[in-house]
């Protein structure tokens, strides 16, 4: 298939196609929206092995990681289909009137979450279907009541042509305004950067490199309305293995490490990138067994020749760096697509000289930082930027005794894990998938989970509202049934 | 009084005292927090008339208005302390584990709204008391668990010291860490780019004009780590009358709008400054009354010689575009301090062709746009940039017919108001002081009420924690007693 770029003329009726249809979309109600994302789930599961195979060829993965992405997806348009049908999510706030008030009167006033308009999504080449076309993205997005455009990723475009005619489908089943969703596709710059300055456009949502992140999130604040960008760009999550445990848990700790390593040639966001402990038999244990598992994991072909070239690029210019070896690597099969897993190590003076050793090096990499004693511990914890997550390995005892390493680790992460991996991450109300800058552009909101949706709405207040012009969320009598503060008390 | 501009190196010190500071007031209970609050209000009450008079002879503001900014203040003071005492604010999810869950059991997730860091606010020009020192950004910051840096007003800089002394007796009386609350001062630039580029400085509270806002919000994308900047900035809060209601009503309508232009010399970010309606004889009866009522309101002092020169020479600017004409305005004393009230107005035709006459005139200044048609009003309508706050003024039926004006200004604004007048901004939970671009710098948030507290949060994640490390508000038990979406149910 050819997949042509979308022309600036194209990008400008796509977004004027959009504000229209927004006008009508942000009205209609929740029910209606989640039979819309519903309805979306069920046509993608009706494309069947195509979707699968299709998926497979352009990025790849596994079947099995294909067919677990695709749950994903389904199960977060369901998930969101079941927040909006509920409605509590808006949030609302209301302050009934006290009109004898001195010295002046009470007015009635009622706020509620509405959406910001039409958002564009930029397809992530490392989630073909969780964070593409119907990913998290656009899946809070449109349960907001927001319009999406998708830029296809040029590494799976066919993929995303699917995937945006099930979507398709699903509007005409569902009745929804024809544009509501749309989707463009984009190899160059330009596209991307037309979408992103185009007066209509509201918000934005990515999941990808730092540069391509840190790009758009600049042209939108130069924009000269600013919108927002929600980013989700860069985090080498480190893992900190406490000493005491890890002499006992060395074998059972290797293994874990190693599997998240590598899990999906290492092209996860949560990938844990740094090893951070200090230096004992455990942690020269810990290495030996690394290697071990790691000789027996055969190494994959990455997502496309870009990631595999900078993979290779930023594995070289890493184990260059002075005073960095190899613990443990993969078999290399001679293959250049391939990402073969490495766990390099350093130590921790080395590693505080030197700000390149704390960048992420997208694969099944890991840097084992070694430490002399606690006080290198905190200052290799507290030298690194915002992440994504950071985790804690070691035994009740021992984290308790360490608690204040808890307290600064939550400077620097979104999510915290208590012996555990970051890779595998769970899509419920409780996740935060996001992070202090670098690993997002605003670690206000998570990028998954219901609370996603909030990217991308706004708080609307109505003053002196009847209740005939109110919008359902708002009225009196609460016909929706949705939580509510009503004069300082949640009530249903 | 001499007021030093603090230099490079004490905007440092300060920054690193903030920030040791934070890392022990961040774990300070909500009832210790909440003690501190009340404390600041008692503190500021305590200082008596002599914050009074210092206020008013710093801004020209009457006593009434200061003693009402004072309430004001206080009041939100005890508001934000039984907020973060009762604690619900956090924001908790909750989803306990399935450890036998195929194919992969659930970790047990929870999650809380924690504090950003070390947050500086602007004071501002226009609210001594209620924007300033420990405004709404001050005291939602504390409230959260961020320490405060001030750069106080250069305007009202003495005003600002004294409400700094009473904080920082409320910090000894309360153990609180000595640099939680830090007050500097600076006439210059310099001072507030120092600021707002120390690494340590994690967001941004500022309330003033768009150049000053915009100019942070540049400088905080442009750090190597960008910030979060909720600037307050620019909003003419288009009032729209409808034309059957207003040939009825034109005689209280003038009133209300005369006294709304006119109050506190018009320096509200809530000033009504364009009035939107068909031209008729409802519209022209207006125009008569308002200049009867304009004629008999004395123009005051302007808060500081700056907003009053800057205010005259936008008039005259504004003034002496084609198509405007003035149709009511106070007498004119002469004084170059004062600002005398001015109600201009135009054809929609000409304003749609000149973006100056939709900017704002910061003062007692309203621009009445003529429409010859409901078309051209709604071409005026979508001409409109982002706004804090849009007016409907009519009777119940005649805005039911119009009801598509209101899915138009919701787009526009952060709050709507039928049958009233933007300025009068209530401090409550269901409050909205926020909008789109220029309004503020991000729509999803707001800087009056209880939710300005989620400006200086994000939410962090804690996966598979034990009860004794988890923070309180996330407890099996839910030791707070605060409320909680459990296993996806709203619980207490």
């Amino acid at each position: 298939m050819n997949f042509i770029d979308a022309t600036p003329l194209q990008v400008d009726a796509a977004l004027r196609e959009a504000q229209l249809a927004f006008l009508s979309y942000k009205n209609i109600s929740g029910k209606k929206k989640a039979d819309f994302l519903r309805e979306i789930a069920n046509e993608i599961e009706a494309l069947g092995q195509q979707l699968v195979e299709t998926a497979m060829r352009e990025t790849n993965l596994t079947e099995a990681r294909i067919v677990g992405e695709r749950t994903r997806t389904t199960g977060h348009c369901r998930m969101f289909a079941d927040l909006v049908e509920e409605g509590s999510w808006v949030d609302a706030r209301i302050d009934t009137a006290l009109p004898n008030r001195t010295p002046a009167p009470k007015p009635d006033l009622r706020k509620m979450l509405m959406p910001l308009g039409p958002v564009v999504v930029f397809g992530a080449a490392n989630f073909p279907l969780a964070y593409s076309t119907m990913g998290g993205d656009s899946v809070s997005a449109l349960a907001a009541g927001c319009p999406v455009i998708v830029k296809a990723h040029p590494a799976h475009a066919e993929t995303s042509t699917l995937v945006a005619g099930a979507i398709q489908k699903a509007i005409e089943k569902t009745g929804m305004p024809s544009t509501v969703f749309q989707h463009l596709y984009g190899k160059s710059f330009e596209v991307g950067q037309a979408l992103v300055n185009h007066p209509l456009t509201k918000a934005v949502g990515f999941t990808g490199s730092l540069a391509g992140g840190k790009a758009l999130f600049d042209l939108a604040n130069k924009r000269h309305e600013p919108i927002p960008v929600f980013a989700e760009m860069s985090s080498v999550n480190p893992v900190v293995l406490l000493p005491e445990s890890l002499k006992i848990d060395f074998e059972k700790t290797a293994s874990l490490l190693a599997g998240s390593i590598t899990l999906g040639v290492g092209q996860f966001c949560t990938n844990p990138g740094l090893i951070i402990a200090i230096e004992n038999d455990g942690l020269r244990n810990l290495a030996q067994k690394l290697s071990e598992e790691i000789v027996k994991i055969l190494p994959g072909n990455m997502l496309h020749q870009g990631i595999a070239d900078n993979y290779n690029r930023r594995l070289v210019e890493t184990l260059k760096q002075q005073g960095v070896s190899i613990e443990a690597e993969s078999i290399q099969k001679g293959n250049e697509h391939q990402g073969h897993a490495v766990i390099a190590s350093v130590y921790a003076e080395q590693f505080l000289k030197n700000h390149l050793l704390a960048e992420e090096v997208f694969g099944p990499f890991s840097l084992i930082i070694k430490c002399k004693d606690l006080t290198e511990l905190h200052s290799v914890i507290n030298h690194g930027k915002g992440q994504l997550t950071s985790s804690i390995i070691g035994h009740e005892d021992e984290i308790e005794k360490h608690k204040n390493l808890i307290n600064v680790l939550i400077e620097k992460a979104g999510r915290l894990i208590i012996n555990g991996v970051p890779t595998g991450v769970e899509v419920c109300p409780s996740q935060n998938h996001g992070g202090p800058y670098p690993a997002t552009t605003d670690s206000r909101f998570t990028a998954v989970g219901t609370d996603a949706i909030k990217r991308f709405a706004r708080p609307v207040a109505f003053q002196n509202f009847s209740d005939a012009l109110l919008p359902n969320e708002l009225r009196e009598a609460n016909p929706l049934g949705i939580w509510r503060l009503y004069n300082n008390e949640w009530k249903k």
